[in-house]
């Protein structure tokens, strides 16, 4: 079932390694499909290179694991969790990519400082506070999940499809997995150049609004102007 | 037309992911032929992997399409304004490229603190003053070459090949596109040091003029005596 | 004689500068049969693209040579007096790598700040104490051992499986020779990340503890819930 | 003539951008035949990937080119220079690796942090001082020379195999071709982690004295004892 799904989450996922976002297995991809309220993902400790399209895990939106004969990854309440909360997504991403975790273990967000930011990112990428002990000692992954959401409560997922979990690491989302997977390398390339230019002018805070609107309405919404047809890879 | 041109510039495009410059689409190289005043430049959005030369759209110098089914680079305007004011120059690369952004974030000139800068750089790579929002809500690209243009009011685009514009990226040119992805490489090498050498020493402001002298003139002008032929590429 | 073990060392040593954690030979990794406590390590100086399994030399934990022509790796005498001490651990790990040379040259123990560490050391990765000059000048690569055996006097080495030696670099092991390799990647990452996240934020001390034991105890221990089968690589 | 040598210093050449010592033609590698008194030296301007070893330029101490088509590098007269003062060395290298470049701009010298830089500088890899206007103008190459034969006054070239000149880059040397690209391979890593030790402890002046003793004589002089067969190039 779901093989169009599951080839794209899986192409997804060995995106990861190409794209250098991940050591081992730190990081995996899900996709849904909405219609039919289920989730393809990734399976547990699988490395990449060994990782087949169908060993994909199929879920519903509550985690009963509808096909596959691996345990899905250890993430996968937290997906859920955003799939449920933020309906306009289609693909999440979880890694551990260095730059987007020394910031999430900093505990800072990370300011939109420039245009490549704001090409993405309407604004700040947010860290989620700390967890408290009872989220932690409970449902896990679960609360992360709402963590990440309580973060969200003012801000829309699709102007900010990506988040850092404090003292863990980053999670992005797209409309697909494949979108996901560009914002995981956006945000990371995002963090390597925020840490930097804050070293270099350390009063910094945010970029112009207005110049932060042009960038990121010219890309997204109904006056988009950019690419040849509006597809998400189309930057330049 | 000009396929000898649309030759050149296919392979100063595809030069920038080679030479570590881009992620994804975020780049774009143009090249003019001065004779008949047209310029060839990277359609928007195609992702390298699938440019082809006969792709590459031809413009006058007005920005109006002469040749080529696909939408120019978005960043055309800047392009243009940039060959009408600096009649010397015969290419041009604009990217994100991380270190050249950085300092454009953090809106810092860099200076020259070395003769790796000095060979090709006559001194401190300015950053643009911020745009006003009049300038980003008007004509947003073709002002972004404004504002650059403005800050060379009293510099040789010769003598210094590029420029950090504020809170957003390099542009660098050259004498053709192949000169001008030369000069993006080696700036964001000197990008990379002068951050590196800054930290080693906060004190630093430039280097000995006379040893600034020494370096780009060995290399430019009259007097020139690097290499076999004064080919641009030839250093060492 | 020992050819498994032979085997299994041999690709732990090449997988060093496949994951690029050395610099032409600076790095060793060695493997113990401890039903026969014969250890097998890499011999000294020679370059990993020439080096062939059965080059590798068998010593007992007494240092005796039992196999092999070549000279063994000059920190031979460390690695046995870790296993001498650490009868838990089954592979050993020595390199320069990058960073975790860089916290070892500055004297500065590796705290625990995010999930990526808690995943793999319970805590702070420490840092031995200086060598004093008759350690240094007496068997030195016996005492480089016993120093580290000193600082682990009130730690497990199961829960923390690396070590900075001050002024050198790190030694790493676990359950096999693969394994140790595998927390010599990790070692090396988490020494980034701290890095750069104490620069983000100088204040930050360790992560929260309750967080800290989730993680580090989802993967070891008995109620290990990661992975399909509690393979040791498998994390998500 | 000389046709070893020249395969030697060819493949050294080739050696830098493989250990990703240099951008376009940023560097060059000599050798010399004491015997004969003749240096073999890289062409100027020929990018590695052309460079054939038949097109290396044969030069006598005093600069008289003695066999060769092409234009020696550039550095020619500071690798005589190098050559007439420091009768003990084999091979010279230079390159603007930006590691070694980036102390070099900052105007100083890489204190020996740790065992690393202990196993093949025998302690601080001085900077030169900046040279003067009348040295710029002068013969600059020759007095780029002899600013570095001032520097090394008090210290054996053997015992420090490379220096910093001042807002340059580096040069390194060995008793051969090869033996100088090595050490070069060193500096540029030795750069690297000097830089993020001293930002993780900015007191660290030095390392220990006894523990540099240790490493730098248990692998050069008579009481080396590293490797099989005290090859310059074994390590461990």
């Amino acid at each position: 079932m779901l093989e169009q799904l599951k080839k794209e989450v899986w192409e997804a996922n060995l995106a990861l390694p190409k794209h250098g976002l991940v050591t081992f297995t730190w990081g995996n991809v899900s996709g849904i499909d909405r219609e039919q309220g289920l989730v393809v993902i990734k399976p547990s400790g699988v490395a990449y290179e060994d990782l087949k399209a169908e060993q994909l895990v199929v879920l519903n939106l509550q985690g009963d694991i509808v096909e596959g004969d691996l345990r899905p990854s250890s993430d996968t309440p937290t997906h859920l969790a955003l799939y449920r909360a933020f309906p306009q997504i289609g693909g999440i991403v979880h890694t551990h990519s260095s730059w987007a975790t020394s910031w999430a273990q900093a505990g800072r967000a990370i300011p939109a400082l420039g245009t490549t930011q704001g090409d993405y990112f309407y604004g700040t990428v947010p860290c989620t506070r700390a967890m408290t002990s009872e989220e932690i000692a409970g449902e896990y992954e679960l609360e992360t999940g709402n963590v990440i959401i309580e973060t969200f409560k003012d801000i829309s997922p699709t102007d900010i499809p990506g988040v850092l979990v404090n003292q863990h690491a980053p999670f992005t989302w797209g409309k697909n997995a494949h979108d996901a997977v560009h914002n995981a390398v956006v945000l990371e390339e995002v963090a390597k150049m925020a840490y930097r230019s804050l070293i270099l002018n350390p009063e910094l805070t945010s970029m112009d609004q207005a110049l932060l609107d042009k960038h990121f309405l010219r890309k997204h919404g109904a006056n988009a102007y950019y690419g040849q047809t509006k597809k998400e890879e189309a930057h330049k």
